[in-house]
């Protein structure tokens, strides 16, 4: 069981800056997020893509921030759960809270705040009837340890820039990479596709264009799949592997977090904006994209405003006899739990004559 | 009269952030401010100060964080009246207001935004009998034109960073610069400090410490300050000067805005935090360190989400007939007025075969 002051599910911009705000009021926080790293969107969608509106940065890459606000919250040391989803969530008869992930690991909290934005994203799935049989049994959605394909023999399936960019990474681990898209066009940054095209010609990389991954084979788990080639006269083959991993881009789900209990609006969940962003659960916050009320913006720099006003009402929540006062950072730096201290220069005092 | 749309008045970090927003909905603003120069606090107060808790920022000093936001609204070309106090509110019959500062500069708007902060900064005034008499014939308790001291003799008092680098930066412009300091110990950057004593050492500056100024005299204009010195036996004595500039710091007082029926709470702006922001006055707004509401952080991370959000609404009241669709700068990038566009780079789509 993983014991922390503040649970935060989602570890996008907006959960990420929660842990720093909780961290001035000396709160320790945990973060459990379903994709593979911290960032959300940010980092798994557009990593590459300009954010024109975060205040006072007039161009920030999506994985730039992402990284900022890391290095940001270090000195905080935030512990992470990632490549799984909050799946269930229990009160405790101390009315502290017990969120089970998808894989089974549990966390202990007196707070638990959803950050999820769009919520947790899922693989889109291809339509193969007998998938659902081989998922870790050789299939995978999301690439979480490129290591485990070290000297396998891998088919990627997709068109888009996680297939290119997978593609070119694991040419250099596996034994043999395929890349199977059913179209010649990819829809990617120019220089993936180049070195796409350049690695296919190396014979680094088996790509079979114009074609469709359509069944999988294999007894207790994965060893061949069917690959369809377009024409006329379609033809099958077949081609042995250990691992396919289609890549068909991931699509948001409020997903288990709607069964909680929560009062919902518009795939959202609603709080008390006019003072803490508490949901109809006393104890479950929710920031960022994944709220709503009257007059809501999903913009980043909303969910950091959201954020450091739930801190103030969840460490009341966590320590409802301390009154806190509010310190400027400017003026009283910042105390990390790791030992670290910043703090601004003191003003000089010096006899001139 | 200026005319604008949005009529902001202070420049600090969360009215610079206004402007963004508000150029995102196509609105123009002009901003005012009773400091000669945009950021507030942050420029006049503590610009070599870091800040810890601007989020994606780990540090960043102060000042930088002006020169990001002046940068980041530039494509939205501003207007500014600086050195300026807003005085008096009207509203007109069309339902815009006009607003007047304290050298009458008049400026007309359908919206008005207060981002006050703590207020306008007023010097404190040494308590010189006559002083008032001689303010702008000679007294000045802010620099706002360097330009003007050309030449001049200055004789400049106080103790603190304002004091000790004008004294520097104009030790280069005037023909003679006095440093009254009623002590020997200046409380400022260690570096400031030194180069004051050189520059003493050198003679380009008139270092007087242990006195005071504690008259001032002058027919139509100041022409000579009295000096008094401490010790057992209290010597005076008298300094022909063409300007005496006493900077011994700014407090922020409400000032003329207390007066314009606004209602007001410990020395705050009431405003509706559970939607816009606005205050009792319809079209009048207040965001950032000069509101208040339950549960209020005065951060300014929270004045620029209250910007966000306050322009979406001042929209609304300014074309009420317009429907906005909020767009994301990721995905339909910034078009400046200017006729700057930031966007980002296209998918690329290319045939690989």
């Amino acid at each position: 069981m993983i014991k922390t002051d503040m649970l935060i599910i989602g570890a996008g911009p907006t959960g990420l800056f929660a842990v720093f705000e909780a961290g001035l009021l000396k709160l320790k926080c945990h973060l459990i997020d379903a994709l593979p790293q911290p960032g959300g969107q940010c980092s798994e969608i557009y990593p590459k893509k300009p954010i024109y509106d975060i205040p006072a940065f007039p161009e920030i890459l999506a994985g730039d921030l992402v990284d900022n606000l890391m290095e940001q919250i270090k000195p905080f040391e935030p512990g992470f759960t990632l490549g799984e989803r909050a799946e269930t969530i229990e009160k405790q008869e101390d009315g502290s809270f017990v969120v089970t992930t998808s894989e089974g690991t549990k966390h202990n909290a007196p707070v638990v705040v959803i950050a999820g934005g769009l919520g947790s994203f899922e693989p889109r799935k291809p339509p193969i009837q007998n998938i659902a049989k081989y998922e870790n049994k050789g299939v995978a959605y999301m690439i979480k340890e490129p290591e485990d394909y070290r000297g396998k023999k891998v088919v990627i399936a997709g068109g888009g820039d996680s297939a290119l960019d997978w593609a070119i990474y694991l040419s250099e681990v596996a034994s043999e990479v395929s890349l199977v898209h059913r179209r010649n066009e990819f829809r990617g940054a120019l220089d993936s596709v180049e070195k796409v095209s350049d690695l296919a010609q190396e014979g680094k990389i088996n790509l079979i264009t114009e074609a469709e991954v359509v069944g999988l084979k294999g007894d207790d788990k994965l060893d061949s799949v069917v690959i369809r080639h377009k024409g006329e006269a379609s033809e099958e083959q077949i081609k042995e592997t250990d691992f396919f991993i289609p890549l068909f881009g991931l699509s948001p789900k409020l997903g288990p977090i709607s069964n909680w209990g929560l009062e919902i609006e518009k795939n959202a969940i609603k709080v008390d904006n006019s003072y803490d962003y508490q949901t109809n659960i006393p104890g479950i916050y929710a920031i960022g994209d994944v709220n709503t009320y009257p007059g809501k913006l999903k913009l980043i720099l909303c969910g950091f405003h959201e954020a450091a006003v739930m801190c103030q009402s969840a460490y009341q929540k966590i320590f409802p006899d301390k009154r806190y006062v509010m310190k400027y950072t400017t003026v009283s730096g910042v105390d990390g739990f790791d030992g670290s201290r910043k703090e601004a220069k003191r003003e000089v005092v010096k006899s001139i004559n």
